[in-house]
This record gives structure tokens, C-alpha cells and sequence, in this order.
């Protein structure tokens, strides 16, 4: 069994959150993976540095300088802060960007109809599962963060979600793989105002009949088509459950092919 | 053989040379190894974001601040440009601090007589060389900027000189290593003035003599120490040159133990 687990930004600015998330982390038997977001890091970092976010419809445009920014604090800061913080907890941590062993390509996506800028695409199938193998055999555990490049010497910023069901659809060519995407919510409420709402369960089935009926957030609709996907090209189960119940296995909800 | 090659900050500085000495890098045959200095950026990051360098007897100190940036700049910023260089031009590079794989760990330097801040010493012995030799053995290209970490999880800004000699000490526990400064100096000259006046070999007894007769530049003599130390302790030959010498054997300073 292959473990990959996401861990979103809201954990990452909490240094406190983030030590307890590790521990139980640093304590998951077996082979793993981490993939992290990027928190509000690099947002501070580009204010004091007086560049301003360059926003398109909602979403942020990333431009040369804030490219830079990402790669500094998603690649530098973050990622080498938990790789130290994981040894410190006797875990064989190495962190790593897609650029890193070529470990997943990815396409910058395409200036039209919307330029987002330094901005990558990832198809799973190009994943590179023989060096995360390598890694997995040797006892080391890759932590992601979410900057790959396009083969061609350019940096891309990626969506850490999409990095996060890549590596595990690439692990699911090497053996059983659970993803877990750990965030601030127990699980997928049938009631956004009610936590003990959690759908324990959600085949493709009854997500269309949850989306039907309304009573999935819009917000978590792409989350889970991208989990539904995940599922059905080989990932074992894929569970979405808040950052301090990863180690209790029964809790939030498994999204399961069939 | 395992090719060791240190590249300092004033090609790092320099986009065109350092894309003409990567290049360089990548055509080297067989394993090899790359270890970068940090260049101008982090300062220049430093002063855009208003912190202070804070120098003790002309040496900088790595506080709080300074050892975020310096980790963002070397183990984000250029560690990964880098990577995506190498991987851009056919060669497998794996970007890492020692605190990945825990694979250079360090120890903070005493706070007495001078507090410096968030910087390691390394003892080469516990170099990880099992973790360089499964890189190696897979075809990858190690590629370390100069941060370390205590091992409990606290990141120390480390020497690149010192990074690549401890490396290069390590590599040699697995294969015969050849170790290459590259630096702006054609090799260590009996002349400062004249870049024909290159030492073609310098052994223990004549270093001995070049330093008597004051023939050595000071500067050089801490560099040659290290040099010596590495060729006496098991690496086969130690090389000082000009980055745009990498690929012609002959050239520069050839530093032996015997």
C-alpha cells in the first residue's frame, strides 16, 4: 500500500497545526507521499517585495516575477522547512519538484482563450514512477510541493490538488495507493452548516445523484469529479477527511469507483 | 570515476555563462555531482524586502530572516532553475539540500566566541553516501545549493566549498572522485597579475613552499588547506579552474596528496 497524502495551505500557515499534521504524518506505516499547497507565504512575500498579484476573472496570473516568488517559497521555504521538520521525526524525507528527476513533466498551458502565464498542465501518464519506486524503495519519502517545469528549462506553477492525484496515479502503477486530500472540513457535508453531515461514501453513482439533488457544495463539485477520475484510472480509494483525523482511518469520505 | 564540480556565486550571477557552464556540466560523461554557491540574489532579495545584513567582523550572520531568505534563494530559487537547466539539456539533475534524504547533516556552530547565526558545520564522515551512490546508480544527477539542516529540524545555512569538499569525501567512499572548484581564475597563480603564471600541480611539500615564500595569494591559502585535506582524506585529485575550463582536463591547478 502506497499512502499519498495532500496537505492544503490553510495547515501550512499554522505552524502548530502543521508540527501535529507531520507527526502523524512521520507515524503512517508504509510507503508515502506528501504533497503540499502553498498557503499565504508567498501572497506576504510578493506584498514586501511590493509586487502586486496580477488577477484574471478570480484566478491569479502567474507572471515571471511571480514565478519566481512560488519557486522561492513553494520549492525553498516550505518544502525544505517540512523535509526538516519530517527528519526531525525520524522520517526519510526528500523534497522534490516535478522539475527534479523529471519527476512530472508538464505542458505550460496555452495563452488562449485566458494567458495565465508560467502556468503547467500535467497528463499522469507521464509521471515518472520509476524514480518515485526508487525513491519508495530506498525508504525515502518525496514530498512535493506544486512547482513543475516543461522539459525545456522552464519553471510552471502547478495546482497542488492536480500534483497530488498525478503522483498517486503514477504510484498506482507501482502498487495499491490511497489518496488522502486533508483539509479543514471533516469530510464532504451533506450539510455545510451540520459536521456531522459526512457522507461516508461517494461512488459515481450517487455524486450524480448528489449533484441532482443539490446537495453537494458547488465549491467541492470539481474536487470530487477530479477524485471520481483518480478513482476509476487505479487510484485504490481516495478520501477526503480533515488534517487531524489522517490517522483514523474511518473517518470523512471515500470516493471509490464502484 | 565520480566527477564532483563546485560552481560559484559570480556564474550563478551571470545567466549566459552559467547556461554556457551548465552545458559544459551536462556533457561530462559518467557520475557526477554539482554543488552551487548562492551568488548575489539573496542579498539583493534581502535589500527589496528591507532586511538589514547584519556582519560581525565582515562575516554575515544568518538570523531568523536571513536564513528564510538564503533557503528561499539557494534551495527554491536557484537550486531549481538550475535543475530545469540540466534537465533541459539531456541531464537527469536532482536538486537537494543536506537536509534531504538527510543526506549532508551539519551541526550549528557554537554561539561562542562570535554568534553566527543559523550556520552548520559538517563532519564529511557522516555524509549520507549510501543515498548519493542510489541517486548515482540510477543515472540521476545530484545537485546541492549550500543548505544543511541539525537534524532536528532546524534548516543552517552551510559553505558551498565545504558542501562540495564533505561530498566529494562522501562519493569517494563509493568510487574514485575527482573533485573541480570552477572559479573566475584560470587556477592558483604564482603571479596574481598574470594568467599564465598558472601552478600546474601543487602537492603537500610544494604548497609548503609556495606558502613560505608568500607566492600564494592569502585568499588562496584556506582554499588550498581544504584542497589538500580532501586529496589526503581519499579523494583522488582536486581541480581549481575556470568554469569555461571544465572540459579541458588540462587546464587550472591539479591539487594531489602525494
Amino acid at each position: 500500500m502506497i499512502n499519498v497524502v495532500k496537505i492544503g495551505g490553510n495547515v501550512i500557515d499554522n505552524p502548530s497545526a502543521l508540527e501535529s499534521f507531520l507527526r502523524d504524518f512521520a507515524r503512517l506505516e508504509g510507503k508515502k507521499i506528501l504533497v503540499h499547497g502553498g498557503g499565504k507565504e508567498a501572497t506576504r512575500m510578493s506584498e514586501s517585495m511590493g509586487i502586486k498579484a496580477n488577477m484574471i476573472e478570480g484566478r491569479r496570473v502567474t507572471d515571471r516575477a511571480t514565478l519566481d516568488i512560488v519557486t522561492m517559497v513553494y520549492a525553498g521555504l516550505i518544502n525544505k522547512r517540512i523535509v526538516a521538520m519530517l527528519q526531525s521525526m525520524g522520517c526519510d524525507a526528500v523534497g522534490l519538484t516535478g522539475a527534479d528527476g523529471n519527476v512530472i513533466p508538464a505542458t505550460r498551458r496555452a495563452a488562449k482563450p485566458i494567458d495565465y502565464g508560467f502556468v503547467g498542465d500535467i497528463d499522469p501518464a507521464k509521471v515518472n514512477d520509476r524514480f518515485i519506486a526508487s525513491l519508495l524503495d530506498e525508504g525515502a519519502v518525496p514530498v512535493f510541493c506544486a512547482i513543475c517545469h516543461d522539459g525545456k528549462g522552464t519553471l510552471l506553477n502547478c495546482n497542488a490538488d492536480t500534483i497530488a492525484s498525478s503522483v498517486a496515479l503514477g504510484a498506482a502503477r507501482i502498487g495499491e495507493t490511497l489518496l488522502t486530500y486533508c483539509f479543514e472540513k471533516p469530510g464532504v457535508m451533506s450539510d455545510v452548516d451540520n459536521e456531522d453531515s459526512v457522507i461516508s461514501v461517494i461512488t459515481p453513482d450517487s455524486f450524480e445523484e448528489l449533484k441532482e439533488k443539490g446537495i453537494v457544495a458547488a465549491g467541492m463539485i470539481p474536487k470530487l469529479q477530479n477524485a471520481l477520475k483518480s478513482a476509476r484510472e487505479g487510484v485504490k480509494e481516495v478520501r477526503i477527511c480533515r488534517a487531524e483525523d489522517l490517522l483514523s482511518e474511518g473517518k470523512g469520505t471515500r470516493i471509490i469507483a464502484e
